[in-house]
């Protein structure tokens, strides 16, 4: 058995520009992919988001880590009573967490009964880290606590599966799991033309046509986009994240719309499973990443990690926007794979 | 603009036993990952495999490639007409791909009618390549042709959504897109007991309560695993794969039962999308994994490939077993993952 | 134009036995339907129920019934800031929905912000209704009040689909709507074996493998049963319900496991969405049903739509079990079939 | 134990204007339901529909019934050995079901293998009848056929719920089971404005945010539409129909778009199961509606049942243009229902 080392080629692609709660001005990004066609499709959005007032406004609208875990109880009604109990004794579970960790702090408790399981669904802070290990070393405490106390409780599992971590489920995105980041722009009509060779009309139609009518065609579940998965990974890699989490990270939606004849286009992101801290970050040019998109400076608890959010959603957006308007026009989409493969440069 | 190279750390598990249509005998699997206390667990169960008369069974059970397109007709009795009309003519399809790759052969056409917007999905043999490139380039010829033949036709999108590329959709895991293998294997009690410290009973039970029940509750799409994504992943960027690919690929099946007090344990994996060609196979250890993982022998068309996804499918059943184990013992989960990371050494 | 009735055949089977937070003691239920087979089915099962001490254990978990509207704002960023405050000014929201009914109550709010598009789904209970009516009411109250107090909110619509109303989703099973029932008991095998012809275990695996992984293998959503939508729709109908709402009626969970060499069998059902006041309830036949039913006797409110909620859920495990238990035996299925269809008389 | 009858209340609504390939002319349609203000909804869609040159048009695309069984195998690779074996023997089979109905005719075989699991999905044709009775007839036949030729198949169950009957999956959509449908029509500007007080601009953009983005963040499956369950249920019971199908009829997409200033408006859906003969076509006031709508006419076989699908399909289209043109006036839906359950009349 021997070690070493697996490269992903990396590029730094950007400036983007970006405004909103948590990121202000120019940044940027680091992608790692084997597909580096990828390159020259994000940075393409990017000089688009410097050309635009403002550059790219986001959002950060929720953020939680959750784990979940299961019992067994003699019947539902057992499970009924035992849940109204533990959920009006939180502060109590809330002490057992703090206990866990400095950084975790458990925000609620959801649950699903079915038949005589019970599965509860704890939701976290975890400060700057992702939080995978902060919240099972919270839940193992939690659930070793609910053994002790209640004595019906019969173990099922540290996870249930109602967390979801990494699978396709709709869970995440309606309970919340990860950042939730949105990023917009409204893009001048001169610019989308000049930039895309494209129309906001035909941006906004192929979006309606492939990205949600398309995606409801396939069984699509919560996912209306065109690639998100691609510019999420490679973001993943370059900062030391857990790539596997693109899973649910890819479960996103694009809207782009007309508004007084320019195009609005945003991405929302809900499930953004990223930190500054854990497993990854001890990789000498992860931390230099780090460094470079101002994930290290001295911040609030968090904020470098909402910071971190921020900037894997706008490279979504721009790599998002490109190729919808690359599949606007015939043919450049396979000219562009091609020319970039061939000589390095993008049309 | 910089360029560098951000490194994985990898770590060859293994050796698993193999049996079934592709690969046979005993092979060490290489995992690139940050999450490094993978390691253990995928190798604990790659010896358990080494354990069962047989090792782990395999089975191909199909492979294809696809790219949708989509039209926009005057309405959905002209679109009609127009797939009718197409599916007639798919010899002449045939001929057109043909020009496009020598690898490249369509195999068939499945089609949505929307409103007046015609889907046609096209499914691909691509020899050892993934073959998102080359379904591309096919693709535009086929548009093209398809425009030319049928004025009637408006360009809609070289990409429909309908692929599904990279989207948690259901369509892949029903018309099918990669690779389709099952892992499996009948593991004596004693094996169970002794290196797993659990009992047949307690992981089917867990396997219905969290993998089927816990991902039915979390509204899951065609998913039943643990955590088949971390072994993708890993394995993906090991050997070069398009690692955003474990969008489709975490969604398989898995299903544990007793056969005659043993423990019957398998892994559907309708989706993986891999190949021995293509981007990120010319990076130094990518040529060097491939190699050592016999994906770089001198094999008929497409063999290569698929003992390529075979082998993603076998570490894919060594992490899942060995997770579902240590899940059903109440804090091994957690004891293991502190003390890899603390000493390097799994329990 | 004319009026007339169509006449949907209806039955009583029974009599079913249940214990639990609702309903106590023995009662027919009545099944209104073309598909006049599942006359005996239900009725099998209503007849194990009275063999099994205690009946069916019946426990409801939650009720509440939602509407979803949505508004337009500038931009992501202030549908956050409008959310936060609407959603600390809930009292008067509430006050607001109090002038619409004496009966509508606001219990919350869940929402989703897409883009610019700001989605609030709120929760009220609404007594002995079903609802629809009583949210919409509310609902466009709400609306007009929140359009008064920021003016910055641009109106969508009364309907956002985040509802969801009678349309496949996940979101109702996640967060709740309708009434949330689950049916259960342990089956003596004595009683599997003589009435159902079959073994716990026969039950158990065909439970796992048809309604488990079959549904995954389809692509269902939060649907894990055999037939839950033939026994709701009967039920409804006879008892004035809007029998569209099967739809997310359908989606339950069915659990089969062994206890103690007996069958433990019950039945999930998140959104049973019927009321005991309201449209349809002012007809003869459902005034008499209703009455037999026990629904019309004077309680607190709400108890006599939650006691039919629990006799909805009764008949379904009764019929699920049933059918079960007849798909494990070759050709009975089609035997039982034949036979009532031909004779009127179950096998 | 008594029989009796439970009435749901039927108008009929229209006329309705078809142009298609099934229907051409004009057409009231009977709506069976509780929800009376269903009524002036449809009725205003209906009358819309008579102000279009050619009416709605519609489109049959596909028709098949289809039933899955499942087999046990010891494992994967049996499986896929004994597939492509029956698959390569289909002839075989279509005489084996050519001999359980005049009507019945076995179309091809999908097939899914999971673990050692063997799905197969019989799709069949079945003449006027929607043919739930005729499908299960065919594969138990099927059945028995397959488990005498290959001894190494061990009985599963005549329903494997890949099917998939009355459960919210996406396989039916995909795969196609019942009649798909399009009705669709432009609908010129001065018909919108006048008669539904709305612009083609509001009724696309509420589509596309309602029930497109709106159903993708619920959670949907292959859902896209406000209230098709709505129109289904009430024509099926009207025409003796096995109403639980609408869980599968619901799974359907709306889609709005502006066409030179006009609306363009089309309703798909995939999965209308219906018949002209079986049960509850006896039935009085059926064998009448039947009648008026010219389904008992001297056809081909499948024609009269082609006829009801379209219908169905052109009365979703009503009712669901005309809640959308409401739900984009504030305050419309409420005075609607309220006037109407006041006064018996529309707006």
């Amino acid at each position: 058995m021997t070690d070493s080392f697996a490269a992903v080629p990396l590029r730094w692609v950007g400036p983007l520009l970006l405004s909103g709660n948590v990121v202000e001005g120019e940044q940027e990004v680091p992608l790692a992919t084997y597909e580096t066609t990828l390159w020259p499709s994000v940075r393409r959005g990017a000089r688009i988001s410097t050309l635009i007032e403002g550059g790219i406004r986001s959002t950060l609208v929720d953020e939680r880590m959750t784990r979940s875990v299961y019992f067994e109880l003699p019947h539902a009604g057992e499970s009924l009573r035992v849940l109204r109990e533990v959920e009006a004794r939180i502060d109590e579970l809330r002490a057992v967490v703090g206990q866990t960790s400095r950084f975790a702090e458990l925000l609620g408790i959801n649950s699903q009964i079915a038949g005589r399981l019970l599965f509860l669904r704890f939701e976290f802070r975890t400060g700057d880290a992702a939080g995978h290990n902060m919240v099972t070393l919270a839940s193992d405490a939690l659930m070793t606590h609910l053994l002790h106390t209640w004595p019906e409780l019969r173990y099922g599992s540290i996870s249930g599966n109602y967390c979801s971590d990494k699978k396709a489920t709709a869970v995440n995105g309606i309970l919340g799991r990860g950042k939730n980041v949105i990023t917009e722009a409204i893009i001048p009509r001169e610019v989308v033309e000049r930039r895309l060779h494209t129309t906001p009309e035909k941006i906004a139609e192929l979006n309606t046509r492939k990205n949600l009518v398309g995606s409801i065609l396939a069984g699509s579940l919560r996912s209306g986009n065109a690639h998100y998965a691609n510019m999420l990974l490679a973001f993943y890699l370059a900062t030391g994240q857990d790539g596997a989490n693109i899973v649910e990270g890819s479960q996103g939606l694009t809207q782009a719309e007309i508004v007084d004849g320019d195009l609005y286009f945003s991405c929302t992101l809900p499930n953004l499973i990223v930190g500054t801290v854990g497993n990854g970050k001890g990789l000498g040019f992860v931390e230099e990443n780090l460094q470079r998109l101002g994930c290290r400076d001295d911040r609030p608890v968090g904020d470098n990690a909402r910071r971190l959010a921020v900037l894997a959603a706008a490279s979504v957006w721009c790599g998002e926007l490109s190729l919808l308007g690359a599949q606007t026009n015939p043919g450049e989409l396979m000219a562009a794979h091609l020319n970039f493969e061939r000589n390095g440069t993008s049309a």
